[in-house]
C-alpha cells in the first residue's frame, strides 16, 4: 500500500513559495504524506493572462501588502527575509537545475537553499555563482548539476511541468495538487492540500 | 480604558467577505476585540487598477479555484454556498443601506442577511426586495432604512469610507485595519488581524 502522495508546484520567483518550501515537507510528513517537488515557470502562464511581470508590480498597493505580509509570516517562522533587486527574479536556469536533480530529497535541498538565498539574503538567482552556493550547501557537486540542467531533455521536461501545472488549472505559486486532482494555492492552503491528501487516500 | 477595535473593511459584492462577515465577530469577540462594520466598495478601487470585472472574471483559472476554495471554506463552516448570477453583483444599493445603518449590531446583522441571500441562496443584491428582506431579517423596518439610504449624506459618507479605505492601501476584501494602521487582507488574515490588535493595544 503506497501512502498518500501531493503534487507541489513551485517557482523560484514567487515569494509565498519561500515560506512553503520552508515547511512543505514537515507539515506533509506529521500527516504522512509524501511531497513530490515539482519546480515550474509562472511566466509562461502569466503571459497568457497578458501579464508582463508581478501581479505585485502591477498593482502597488497589493504588492506593499505582499511584502509586509510575508514580512509577517517570515519573522513568525523565524526565517530572514530580504527582498531581491530585481523583482521578480528570473528563475529559469534555477528551475532548470532543479528539474535536473533527483527527487530524492536533493531537489527539495537544493530548492530551499535557493529561496534561503534570493528571499532570506536578497541575492540574485540569475547569478550562476549563487546558484552553484546553493547546490554546494545543499551537498550537490554544482559543476556536474549546472552542465546537466543545460540538456534538451531537461529544458523539455521543465517545459513538461509547466504544461502539466497549467493543464491542472495553476494560475499561481505555490500551488499543491491531490492525487484525486484537488488544487490548493498558496502558502496558506499546505495544511489543508495534506489533509485532502491524507482523507482521500486509499486505506 | 477602552478595549482595542479594527475595521472590518467589507465589499457585499466579494465572495470572501462572505464568510469573514459570518464569523468576524465571534473571532474577533473572543480577543476582546470590537469590530467596527466599514462597508465600502471595491469598484472604484480595482478601476484604478485598469478593471473593469473581478479579477475573478478576468482570470478564469483564478476564478475557478476561488469558487471550489469557497467552496471548501464555506462547507467546513457549515454555510450554504450558490453563485449568484451575474457575478459579481452590483453591491451600490446594499452598502448605502449599510452605511445608513447604525453600527450598533444593526450593521452587522444586515450585512450578514446580504451575504447569506446573495452567496447562501443565489439572489439578486441588485434586488430592493431582496434588501428589503434582508432588512427585515434583521430585525430593521425596511422603508425606513431604504429612504434613509438615498440620502445624500450616505452616499457621501460611502464614498468618504472608499476613499479611507484606499489611503489605508486596501486592495481587495475583505480587509481589516488596526488603529496602529496594520492592514491584514483576506478571510485567512482575521485571526492575525485580531491578535495583532489585542498585543499592540495599551495596557
Amino acid at each position: 500500500m503506497n501512502a498518500p502522495a501531493v503534487d507541489f508546484f513551485y517557482e523560484f520567483a514567487s515569494t509565498y513559495s519561500y515560506p512553503a518550501a520552508m515547511r512543505v515537507d514537515e507539515v506533509a510528513g506529521v500527516a504522512g504524506v509524501a511531497v513530490r517537488w515539482r519546480p515550474f515557470l509562472l511566466g509562461p502562464i502569466f503571459a497568457e493572462a497578458g501579464w508582463t511581470t508581478s501581479p505585485f508590480n502591477l498593482i502597488p498597493a497589493k504588492g506593499r501588502n505582499m511584502w509586509r505580509d510575508l514580512e509577517r509570516t517570515t519573522a513568525a517562522m523565524g526565517l530572514p527575509l530580504r527582498k531581491p533587486d530585481p523583482f521578480p527574479q528570473n528563475s529559469l536556469l534555477a528551475a532548470r537545475i532543479a528539474t535536473a536533480l533527483p527527487d530524492d530529497g536533493r531537489r527539495a535541498a537544493f530548492s530551499r537553499e535557493v529561496y534561503r538565498a534570493e528571499f532570506g539574503e536578497g541575492l540574485s538567482i540569475m547569478d550562476p555563482e549563487v546558484l552553484g552556493r546553493a547546490l554546494a550547501s545543499a551537498g550537490i557537486e554544482p559543476s556536474t548539476a549546472i552542465v546537466a540542467a543545460g540538456s534538451e531533455d531537461v529544458k523539455k521536461a521543465l517545459r513538461a511541468t509547466t504544461e502539466e501545472a497549467k493543464a491542472k488549472g495553476l494560475f499561481g505559486a505555490p500551488s499543491i495538487v491531490t492525487a484525486d486532482g484537488e488544487l490548493f494555492w498558496g502558502n496558506d492552503r499546505l495544511e489543508q492540500a495534506v489533509e485532502w491528501a491524507a482523507r482521500a487516500a486509499p486505506r
